[in-house]
């Protein structure tokens, strides 16, 4: 049995593990204040070209949206994200139980665009509606696709336009800067966001989201809101040291490039047998539309997601590789597959 | 100057005034507790028959809507709503200010239905999205539509399917009771619902919302929330005395009656001058399509919301009669407009 | 049956009505944007002589308190209190219900100093705990003292040392401006508050309470805060035509005069009779401490509170005086007193 | 330079560290729904002897807390708490953000009795004021002290009579497990509390707490609370391995029980040196007083908190011994202290 289903089935990458392993009965101090996560966040500005950026570090990603959001908004401001959005749909209101509307705007591709973003700007023109503020998008977005540095330029002017903050939710990053024609790095993306994250837990730590925070704006006072969401480790240093492991080199990238390769080759297998996706996706989530028999003969060696049918016979799957992904598991998934038939 | 603004230009029905002012300086206990209050209440189960539901008074609307949907949910569930309803859009998030989404469906008129609903609860399935329980619906609706006393049924019956509240938001309630077509009565929205409002404030009261709890979850301890959220009237028994005026014989109805018959005079006329709406609301509410340049023109006699346009030449008014609407007032509007034009 | 429990047991002050009446059937925008709320603001801030600064009216003492508290901070940032503070009290946690703690400190007449004050500030150090930031004083207080204008400017020297804001709740203003002793006027109120606000409800009015922000911080896009919380009255011209009203004359000090007055003649009397207080108050609220068996009689005829015992057979009540009580209430309340026993 | 500032300096205890080693490349699946969470939450049942108890794992003890807290309470209901509580003055507020109240009661000890308990239950009677609904207390409290299993009974009894739920915050009950003096096991907690945590971060866990919920109030969709909150781990069995680790053998008992060695020592020695404690705490925290010229020269080779002042010469300080305190390191302390003089 193997799992496509995400790309945090696994521990940590084994230097993260030994790292850990080697600090253990070092006494540090505690709450993110000691020399790891000071070390951490010295390679994120330098590698972003940010010298002024805050970085913090926590344990996940809602924690993460849920903080930057609340440090940059006021109670009546709101959220821009597209209907598909993390913080939209899978965070359980996480955003809402701050006191903040998520407005959202359906997209083909789970991307936001300056004309969605005014759409939303144009509905809202008073005190008996809620204020946008922020504009949430993910990189690689929740369907896989991902903006180039064209795009998000695009989204940063009109949120300069309409004193919008940008913040770009990174539980996918490497993904993004890795993925075959993406032309996002460090940099590009620390000079169009006012805020953004790296993550940690979907590329090979055993969890952590670094926050990144360029603009002044949600600086004052962070830690307070950490500690006030019960998002501030104790250990905190578990943090620097997982971070400081994936960055000082090139292991992140290296390890969200394992995964993407072995996304292009269920993708160009997939295709070769007669496959269509439901998404056009480079990353390492893909969306394969398969027969509903060959999904229910599957699911006894594989696991992964089945979302919405696409009539009745058919419906759309979620692959996930991961930095731990063998090449074997994904050669054996698609040979296990047979052909498409007309209706994928 | 003619307003066709709002429902809410004027103070209150004459007998309305004269009746707190002989009751003026008598003491009475405060924050609701009196004698008022109770009669008033009293009337209201009485006229709804529902012996055992809980009636309270509010100042306004949003609290009514924030205070109702607090009571009814925990902090991880959410409302479902058209999204053009009155807690999605006009409400600065107050619903998201106490912690919960607001989980919506594009309506063409402004009305749920069972499959909409459906729409919302199917994609609802785990901890990692809110879950959806209670169905919030206006009566008119924000579009001067309304449900049929069939309609509401329908709803009730897709709520009790999936375990759903439903309330109704009777801020115009006196409307929905007198529009030509419609059969709701008293006694079938509390059949329906487990909680609704009856408004005053758009419905010749100075102010004042009832909101009658008709199952008991909501029940316990409904004045700790009104008084948590600042809507406990100090005098709370200047809404008895409004509510007892509006209820005890047909004066609501009355009232209400007015103002949909005034609406309905505007209606004919507008449709015999070729006009067309863009809703087809029966109500006190209309939505005719109207050239620019008459627009702008009318404006200088006359205020009303100009809303969307619908081509380069044309847009959407908004007209709202009300209780205290002259007759002259509506049929000087008509007068003055000249035909439409073939875009309208 | 007469009640002293409160300043809110009657209507409003009969010129109140009146102007209420003359204007019913005009027409006004809605939500306070009309030119009886525009007048009256104009009246504040002139009689304050604060020319930049806002006002803004609302229904009630909760609203008026969560909505300048919320808006002056950010969500890990607290109130000081005194522990017997009506929004550590008797606002079923309101401020909470937005996020932030009050941190509270014992007082001996329910009154802030500086060194309270800063007790509280010194326990507070680090991102761990809240940062104490709005220092929230009521003037009168719950206890019926005042503040001198010396001792506010001590509290306002003290908040200006440790970068907090002072709000003065003054939902008993009128009486503070009028009790025997007190030299506060509303430019030495103004000249020391970062907020404050004047109570209608407790002195003639039928309800309202204008807020009036001194300092910049809290002004940006304040209406949204009064919307998002429900406290924008539709009819928003009620409360403007009520401060008009009692502020365009010296109508509010008359009320509130009449009102200590009246208090002051009982304490008077029951100082002669041999009572002692159980503090020491000259505004309207008195708390003699009275025999139990004496309290029980007297419950047959007239209304109050009865607090804590002091001793097995004696008890603290509290009296309340009006805008609207009559002198020979007062009167008949003293001589049908007994002389205080040895215990009082 | 040795720390003594906190039991959470170092890492994890090796066999941990080796069994999230030993798992590192399966796939399980995530957030805590996988087998090694679920097999510690089976251990757990059994060693406390509560089957149809809850358990669940989240990364902190603020996040514990608020969880816990939220599920048993309804909007206006309210914490009772001491004043040295946690959740009252360490955690930023984290309570208020969830919107409840916490209502506190100053102590000796730092430990809550059924009389205090009460005085905080006689002032709130009505709904002007928040609904006092759960008792905290800390299992050993933030002052190094511990309740017997008795003194628990008697709250339990208090609780029972009052309708108020029972919650003891576990962050350090390895060590109340395991003081001298005594008598709390595990099932006689589970007995006493309607849900408590056994806390991992302070007993040698890389991080973690398990939620343990006894009465049924609390248990209805408790993971939409963790989610919603951000405290869903994503892999989740980082939380179940750690736990299994710690409670399938004695582990976690023999890790406090050197941490309460490692404090006795100190003690003894410091004791016989003439030093008093600010207060008589038997756990791994202790209180000492000594002289400011003594604190100064120790700073230069040890680390440790200074409390408040008690004399203008000498000062309490705040020594904690972990699960990783070495022998050597404690005998050390205390023989480069000098005797104390006789301020201490």
């Amino acid at each position: 049995m193997y799992s496509f289903r995400n790309d945090y089935s696994e521990g940590a990458h084994p230097s993260i593990l030994r790292a850990l392993g080697e600090s253990n009965l070092e006494q540090t101090c505690g709450y993110g204040l000691d020399p790891c996560c000071r070390e951490a966040a010295g390679i994120i500005r330098e590698k972003c070209g940010v010298k002024d950026a805050d970085v913090h570090f926590v344990v996940g990603g809602t924690q993460a949206n849920l903080l930057v959001i609340q440090a940059f908004l006021r109670p009546f401001e709101a959220v821009i994200a597209a209907e598909t959005g993390h913080v939209n749909v899978h965070e359980t209101g996480a955003i809402e139980a701050t006191g903040h509307k998520v407005c959202t705007v359906p997209t083909p591709d789970g991307k936001l665009t300056p004309a969605l973003i005014e759409r939303v700007i144009a509905g809202h023109s008073s005190e008996h509606m809620v204020a946008p503020r922020l504009v949430y998008v993910s990189e690689t977005t929740e369907l896989g696709t991902f903006y180039t540095v064209r795009e998000l330029r695009e989204i940063r002017s009109c949120c300069d336009a309409h004193q919008l903050y940008l913040y770009v939710d990174g539980a996918r990053l490497g993904s993004a800067l890795t993925t075959p024609g993406s032309d996002l790095t460090f940099p590009a993306l620390a000079a169009a966001a006012d805020a953004f994250t790296i993550g940690g837990t979907k590329n090979g730590a055993l969890f952590g989201e670094a926050i990144v925070l360029v603009s002044d704006a949600a600086k004052p006072n962070f830690r307070w809101y950490i500690k006030q969401r019960g998002a501030m480790l104790a250990k905190g240093r578990l943090l620097g040291i997982q971070f400081r492991e994936l960055l000082r080199g090139d292991l992140y990238l290296e390890l969200a490039r394992h995964a993407n390769e072995m996304a292009a080759i269920a993708r160009e297998r997939l295709t070769a047998k007669g496959y269509r996706f439901a998404v056009d996706s480079r990353s390492n989530q893909l969306f394969p539309i398969v027969q509903d028999d060959v999904i229910r003969a599957l699911c006894r060696q594989y696991e992964f997601d089945v979302n919405e049918k696409t009539d009745p016979l058919h419906s759309v799957i979620r692959l996930v590789t991961s930095w731990a992904t063998p090449e074997e598991a994904v050669r054996a998934f698609v040979r296990d597959l047979p052909a498409a038939d007309s209706g994928c």
